[in-house]
């Protein structure tokens, strides 16, 4: 993500909502081309996502194992999308709690990003450092959820599967496999 | 992609369209869930897209730098969306020849990728050898773009710069940069 795109809001101040459904809305506005015409741009929005990198006081991570019905199973860090209204890391904080029955003192913000150009939607990403479990998982009938205990260099490992979810992770873990640098700084946000 | 997920439909049969925008379509359907209970899941539609990797007689590929009405200049290989109905080739065709006046004989699929589980829209990218310039590019008024020929090295060097727009095509690229056999195995698909 660029510093301008981070800077322009997603969508722009007269943009209208054409069309509201379960996840996604569709917003339309007239957009001035550079030749002076206009056309009618169109851009999704949903409630912005967070995902949480849950760290073991063993020193492993704590990766889900996903199904949904009508998608195979994925791997991916627990997360999910956020109530209206709800801030980042609130989410993070029911999401975890739901989703694996973990939960920790400190959520720290390592990322934002737009997945997409096409859709107003961001997804932060939290580091929660010495989880602890403290209730059951409460799934509800959409989710298949199990949690496994990984090792960085799994993590690593995982990064190019393509079951593993969590895309914007990608380049840092795999750049990690090959730079002892960028991997000493990852082991250190992780673990230092 | 996983197999199984090339394999699974996009859209269930009893998916039905909500909404028609100008890109996004909004499909809706009930889904049983595990617990033999029932939700309306929501999945969009778009036109597939092709993108095209156009490689130079002089050993370069070329790139396109490109910027829209609201969003800053991205840098991405030439392509677009399909119009309904056409095929993923002629629309490579066809976008490579707008955007940029070159063409070739030969348009060789890469890969089909399906950048979300939420949106039923596969990009096509194809190589495109021995391009030659034919003609003008032919932009219309939101269209702003210039070409650049780059070097494979260049071209891995732009990988993980936050403009570069070619998602999919990340990960190999940075793998190169450091894998000499990855590096070998790009070089010979290019130019081979």
């Amino acid at each position: 993500m660029t510093p301008e795109l981070e800077k322009a809001p997603l969508l722009p101040a007269h943009a209208k909502q054409v069309f509201k459904g379960v996840i996604f809305e569709v917003h339309q506005w007239e957009q001035e081309l550079f030749d002076g015409s206009f056309k009618t741009f169109e851009k999704l929005r949903r409630n912005d996502s967070s995902v949480v990198i849950p760290v073991l006081s063993n020193g492993k991570l704590l990766i889900a194992e996903d199904e949904q019905p009508g998608r195979p199973l994925v791997y991916t860090f627990p997360g999910g999308e956020g109530e209206t209204g709800e801030d980042p890391e609130t989410t993070a904080r029911r999401e975890l709690l739901e989703e694996t029955g973990y939960t920790a003192d400190t959520f720290t913000l390592l990322r934002s990003s737009v997945p997409s150009s096409k859709i107003a939607w961001t997804i932060h990403t939290f580091v929660a450092k010495d989880c602890r479990r403290v209730a059951d998982p409460v799934l509800d009938g959409g989710e298949r959820i199990t949690t496994r205990e990984v090792t960085l260099d799994e993590l690593v490992a995982l990064a190019d599967d393509p079951r593993f979810q969590n895309r914007d992770l990608q380049i840092p873990l795999i750049k990690a496999r090959y730079d002892t640098e960028v991997r000493a700084s990852l082991e250190k946000l992780l673990f230092g």
